[in-house]
C-alpha cells in the first residue's frame, strides 16, 4: 500500500537487468514509434547496422574488441515492464502516439541476427565489431546500450593491451576501482583489462563475478593506525604469514624496507607507491638481498602507465610486478572511444538497399561487411581486408565476424569463456609485426577495402551524382 | 538444483545492491581481518577518515561535490551474504584467518558517523567532502566504493558546471550515454550533470530514476531509412506534430533545413551535428526566419564542450540550445579525479590521536576538520577556512559539513531532493567572483587553514623531529 507521503528513500542509481529497456536515448524510442507507423515498408523490412570506430584514437596502433558478452546479455533479456511503459506514457512527446505502440512494447523481444568479432581480437578502423540485422525498430532501440558497453570495454582493453606490451613478462594487476567512472565502470574495466592480459585485480566483486585472480597488499591507513611502522608490519605478517606484501613508503621508504625485511624470508613482497620508483626499487632490492630475502618481490604502483613502466624496465629497475590503476581504468590519455552504430543496408520485401552516408569527412561504407585477416607464413599479421559479406576474402585469410545470435536466440559461439578471449588477445599481440607493436611512432593500420565493397561504393557514389 | 553441468550463461556484469559488500579492494578485507585480530586497541577504538582532493585538476577553478546520496545508499544497505563469505573463504590469503572473522562479516553493518558537504556545493582542495568516524575495520572497508562514486560524480559535475557557465542562459542537454564508461557510468554522469545545471538528458533510464526531464530529436538512421529526406521529415512530423526537432545534416545541411522548414511553423526545431556550427546556424536561422518559422529553434551538437560553446556564443551564433555528450560525460580533458580517503584521527579509549602523513609532497592535514565558507556583504564568495572540527570559524561564515548519518542511521539531511542540490550549485556559481568564474586563467582557490589546525599541525611536526 502506498501512503500519500512515501517515506524518503535514497536512490542507489544502479543499472539492473530490469532497466535494460529504458537504458537508451529517448530518440531511439520516438524513432521506433515512427518506424512502426510507416506504411511505405513491407512488414518484414529489415535494417542492418554495423558498430565500428571511424578512426583510431591518437596513441593507439590497434584496438582490442571487448564488451560483446554484456551486449548479448542485454539483447537476450531486454524487456519492457509495465512500469517502463507507464513511464513512457507520461512523456509529453508520446501524448498522441498510437496506444498500439505501447502494447507492442510489452511484447517486445529482440529477435534480430547478430554477427560479431570475438572479444580479445585486435581490430582496426572501419571494421564492424558487431553487425545487427533486425526489423528497423528493434535495431534502432539497442544502439545506445550496445555502444555504451562496447565503447567502454574496447577503450579500456585497448589501453590495457599497451600496458601488457610494456610490462612484457612481468605481471601487472588492476588497482583502478576507486578511480573508474563509478563502480559499474570498474567492473567493466577489470574485465577488459583481464582480456587484454592483466594478471589479476584488486576488485573483489569483479573477481568473484568473473572468476579471475584477486590480489592485494596493504594501505597507508593500516600502517598509520599503529604507533610504530614495525608494529604494523608485524601485525599484518602475523595475520597473513605467507601472503604479506607490505607498503613501505608511509614514512621513509628505505627505513620501511629495512623494517619489512626484518620479518625474514617469509615476507612475500614490498610495495613502493611514491617517489623515484626505479631508484627506490634498486635500493630496496639491495636491502632485501643483503638480508637473504632474495625471493621477496618488489611491487610498484602509483599513477603507472605503459610509458612509465617502459621507462622503469629500460633502466633495469628490479620491479617484479606492477599495480596499475587510474591511467588504465580511465584510459586517461584517450578517455573516450568514438564507436558508432550506422545503418548500412535496408531490405524492403525482396529488395536489398545498401545505404551509404556521404557527408563530408564522415563516409560510411555501404552494405553488410566481413573482415578477412591475413597472416604471413611465419604467422605474423599482415593486413585486414574489409569486404562485402558474401564476397570471397584473400586466399588463406580468416573471417573475423561470426554468428552469435539468430532470430534473437543465442548461438553456441555467444558463450565463450574469458580465458579464450584472453588467449586470443595474447595471440594477437604476439602476431603483431614490430611496426605495430611499438607504443609510439607505430605504422598505420594495415587495412584495405575489398574489390566488391569498392565497386558497390563507386556505384552508389555515381548514382548520387 | 544444480546439475553437474550448468548451462552456460552470459554475465551481464552489472553492480547490484547485493554486490555492495564485495565492491571493494581485496586489501580492505585483509586489513579488516588484521584490525580485528589486534589486541593493542580498546574495543571501542575508532578511526576518522576524510575524503578529499589534494589538488585541483588542471583546468578546474573549483569542483562540484556530488555522489553523496549513492555513497549513503551503499553505507546503509551494505551486507555480506552467505555467498560473499563463502567466496572469501575460498581465497588462499584467508586460509589461516580466524573463522570468527567470517561469522562477524555475516553480522556486519556499517554503524559509523558520517558528516558531509551537501551535493552541489562548490568545493576546493583539502576540503573534506565526506568525513567518517567508525571502528577502524568498518571505515576501512568502505573506502573503495565511496571513492568510486564520489570521484566519478564530482568529476562530471565539475566539468558540467563549466558547460553551464559557458552556455549562460541557453539550455544544454546531456547526450552522452553512448560514450560514458558503460551505462552505469552514464547514469552517474546524467545525475552529476543535472546537479551542475544541465537542463535535461536523452538517457531515459536515468530520467525515470531521477525524475528529471528527458529530451530527444531524431538520428541519421531514421532519415536514411527513407528514400528521400523530405519523406523522413514528414513521417517524423506526422508522428510528433508538436515535438519535432529534425536533424538536418544527413545530406546537405542548408537543403535539409529548407526541407524541414517546409513543414511549417509547427516545427519545433532543427539540429545541427556537423560542419561549421556557427556559420550553419546563421544560415539556417535565415532560412527559417524567411519562411516565418521564427519560433523554430536551432539545437547544436557534435563533440561540444565549454570552449566550443563559448566560441559559438561569442561569435553570436543563433543557437538556442546545446546537446553535450562525450566531452562532458567523460570529462575528457581531465578524465580522472584523484580523491583520496585518509586517516586523520584515531581514538583509543579516551585518547584522541590525530594522524598526520608527512611523506614528501603528500602532506595530509591532521584531525577531523570543518570547512567554513565566507561571503562578502554582496553575497560574493570570498574564501574558505579549513579548521579543526569544534574550533570556531570566522565571523559570519557558514559550516559546510553537516551530519548525515549517526551510528549507521541516516539523518534527515541525508534525504535531499535533487532540486535542492541543483539550486545549491546554481547559487554557488552565481556567487563566484569573476576571477574564479573564468573558464581559463582563473585565480587560485581562495582557501586557508585555520589557527587551531595550523597549531596542531605544527605541534605534530615538532614532535616528529
Amino acid at each position: 500500500m502506498t501512503t500519500s507521503h512515501d517515506p524518503p528513500r535514497l536512490e542507489p542509481l544502479l543499472l539492473g537487468e530490469d532497466d535494460y529497456a529504458l537504458a537508451t536515448d529517448l530518440y531511439q524510442l520516438t524513432m521506433m514509434a515512427a518506424y512502426r507507423a510507416r506504411t511505405d515498408l513491407a512488414p518484414d523490412a529489415t535494417a542492418t547496422f554495423e558498430l565500428f570506430v571511424r578512426r583510431l584514437p591518437r596513441g593507439r596502433a590497434f584496438l582490442v574488441a571487448a564488451g560483446l558478452e554484456q551486449a548479448l546479455a542485454y539483447l537476450s533479456s531486454l524487456r519492457f515492464s509495465g512500469a517502463d511503459v507507464a513511464y513512457l506514457r507520461t512523456l509529453p512527446v508520446f501524448a498522441k502516439t498510437d496506444p498500439g505502440f505501447f502494447e507492442w512494447l510489452r511484447d517486445f523481444r529482440f529477435r534480430g541476427d547478430v554477427d560479431a568479432i570475438p572479444e580479445g581480437t585486435l581490430v582496426y578502423p572501419n571494421e564492424p565489431l558487431v553487425r545487427i540485422r533486425a526489423p528497423l525498430a528493434e535495431a534502432q532501440l539497442v544502439e545506445t546500450y550496445l555502444l555504451a558497453t562496447i565503447n567502454a570495454q574496447t577503450l579500456i582493453a585497448s589501453k590495457a593491451a599497451r600496458v601488457r606490451l610494456a610490462a612484457g613478462e612481468r605481471p601487472f594487476i588492476d588497482f583502478g576501482a576507486r578511480r573508474a567512472h563509478g563502480f559499474g565502470a570498474a567492473l567493466l574495466a577489470t574485465r577488459a583489462a583481464w582480456i587484454a592480459g592483466a594478471n589479476g585485480t584488486s576488485n573483489v566483486a569483479a573477481a568473484k563475478k568473473l572468476d579471475i585472480p584477486v590480489r592485494g597488499t596493504a594501505a597507508h591507513a593500516f600502517i598509520m593506525s599503529f604507533e610504530r611502522e614495525e608494529d604494523a608490519f608485524r601485525a599484518y605478517h602475523d595475520a597473513y604469514p605467507e601472503h604479506t606484501v607490505l607498503l613501505v613508503d608511509t614514512y621513509d621508504t628505505r627505513e620501511g624496507c629495512r623494517r619489512a625485511a626484518a620479518l625474514g624470508p617469509s615476507l612475500r613482497g614490498v610495495r613502493l607507491d611514491s617517489g623515484d620508483l626505479g631508484q627506490l626499487a634498486r635500493e630496496c632490492r639491495a636491502i632485501l638481498d643483503e638480508r637473504g630475502l632474495t625471493q621477496t618481490t618488489i611491487v610498484a604502483s602509483g599513477d603507472l602507465d605503459e610509458d612509465k613502466i617502459t621507462a622503469l624496465l629500460a633502466q633495469g629497475a628490479p620491479i617484479d610486478s606492477f599495480g596499475v590503476g587510474t591511467e588504465m581504468v580511465t584510459s586517461r590519455d584517450q578517455p573516450a572511444l568514438g564507436g558508432v552504430f550506422k545503418l548500412v543496408e535496408r531490405t524492403d520485401g525482396a529488395r536489398r538497399l545498401p545505404v551509404m552516408k556521404l557527408s563530408e569527412g564522415k563516409i560510411t561504407w555501404p552494405g553488410p561487411k566481413q573482415v578477412w585477416r591475413v597472416h604471413d607464413p611465419e604467422g605474423r599479421f599482415t593486413e585486414d581486408v574489409i569486404e562485402l559479406d558474401g564476397a570471397p576474402g584473400p586466399q588463406g585469410s580468416r573471417a573475423l565476424l561470426r554468428p552469435v545470435m539468430r532470430a534473437g536466440a543465442l548461438l553456441p559461439a555467444a558463450y565463450e569463456p574469458l580465458a579464450a578471449m584472453r588467449a586470443r588477445c595474447a595471440e594477437g599481440l604476439a602476431a603483431l609485426p614490430e611496426e605495430l607493436r611499438r607504443l609510439h611512432d607505430f605504422a598505420d593500420a594495415p587495412i584495405r577495402f575489398g574489390p566488391a565493397l569498392r565497386a558497390l561504393t563507386d556505384s552508389l557514389k555515381g548514382a548520387a551524382k
